[in-house]
């Protein structure tokens, strides 16, 4: 096992702001972020959008915040024609909103399977078919996709890609301008994960998510721990990330109903900022 | 996709006694199976213990029902030699139990990570080393090992051991006499899961756990479904286990607090028997 340097500023820190999500809009999560003086912000496009996405865009570069990537495109597979199109369209605008931020990418959580559905093949399908037509417009926009293997425990309902590998596997047949965003609560299992972050390399890894599983987990996606309260070796996470080439943001993401939620944002942000110096 | 021919009668069919647990002791449940007309049961070891393991062993023969499985050893990792050395001889009663049951096999499910550890490469080896010791006293009483790959969200707390893959390169390391349970439950998610099973062949396939997986799963353990009422293409599954060979029983396995374990356990087997004619 190799551990890499221990963080000493708050630079490479980001803050995802589902985080934050219920104590603060995107506003007030710009505000509080930068007060905190993390080094980036990672927006979803619901606040987005309810802020304004040149009101977002300007207060985000007026703080001074990177914006280590935009929350999310994907959700491909399609009921129906219609579905498909609206679909289509709703990434293109991801694609738009992350090139106004100057994203350093836009997550894609792919989707699972269609609603009655129980072909998992074809939703695999539909997924490279729908990256196959919107890679081009990303690549166009300057806009580097980043898709996000989720937990298996997610993969009938919101992402039915759950593995470094076969995330890589579609980058590989798809070409260059997308690449993975590598969340250390759903991949940290995975037999594979060394392999398969070396295998990334630097040019397709795009972000690096950080909260920590916890034990018991008492809901499969509102009970994410704060990194050092659960069971994930993130330190060594990192040192292989970092060892393939990636040196951008450490971006917290964590979604807690149970837990941080409740607390105080100012809170939840300074912990944050104190366990990326300790246990990341 | 290839669809296997239609399921006819319930000569193949076996049931965990986890489905009917808060019901039936297992005395009950042999009788209640037998009554049913299913083929097998695979009965769990706090329930042997309970009747004792002659007096089991007796009524399943008399109730001419073939154990597909024991429920469970494993829980390998261990936290200091004292732990060690308790595994090992639990793990051997184990082994002792499904000879004295004539059982298709024991089923491994691994265990997770040892209390207060976060070192994941650590518990993979004890597993394998714990493996290693008990093989040959596995193989010497005539009892087939089934490593059972168990879905990812257990990696921590139940089964370090969460793909097919993961669980053939352990049983190829170890030679012969192990195999693994193909539960789909737990499986039904992986990319690799038709290639991997080709791979473990007929030698290596020793069971087939069948259930379903709900959307929305309300609790990671105790929310799994009877066949038809999720989304994983049991047939399907079914046709690729028995493409490569298996010819053994079709196992039901819920855990199910929020709804079989409240029902009589009467209904649940005649629904099992349904089920596994017009979805399984």
């Amino acid at each position: 096992m190799s551990y890499p340097r221990p963080i000493t500023d708050h630079s490479r820190l980001s803050i995802n702001t589902a985080t934050t999500r219920v104590q603060w809009n995107l506003s007030q999560a710009i505000d509080g972020y930068a007060r905190a003086g993390v080094g980036g912000i990672s927006p979803w496009r619901d606040q987005i959008a309810e802020m304004g996405l040149a009101k977002a865009a300007k207060a985000i570069k007026e703080a001074d915040l990177t914006v280590s990537g935009v929350c999310r495109g994907g959700m491909f597979p399609w009921s129906d024609a219609q579905g498909r199109v609206a679909m289509l369209d709703d990434n293109r605008q991801a694609i738009e909103e992350a090139a106004t931020l100057n994203a350093q990418c836009l997550v894609l959580v792919v989707g699972g399977l269609p609603a009655g559905s129980k072909d998992l093949a074809g939703a695999h399908a539909m997924v490279e078919e729908a990256i196959s037509v919107l890679l081009p417009e990303a690549r166009a926009a300057g806009v580097p996709l980043a898709i996000e293997p989720l937990h298996p425990m997610y993969a009938a309902d919101r992402a039915c890609v759950n593995t470094m590998r076969h995330a890589l596997d579609i980058c590989e047949r798809a070409g260059e301008g997308i690449g993975v965003a590598v969340d250390v609560y759903h991949v940290w299992w995975d037999t594979e994960l060394q392999s398969q972050i070396k295998r990334a390399g630097k040019e397709r890894l795009l972000a690096f998510h950080i909260c920590d599983w916890l034990v018991p987990t008492r809901d499969l996606l509102t009970d994410r721990g704060m990194m050092g309260d659960g069971v994930i070796d993130i330190p060594l996470l990192r040192g292989w990330v970092e060892e393939a080439g990636f040196d951008g943001l450490n971006e917290v993401e964590i979604f807690s109903e149970l837990d941080w939620w409740k607390r105080d944002p100012e809170e939840v942000v300074k912990i944050c900022k104190e366990r990326s110096l300790t246990v990341v």
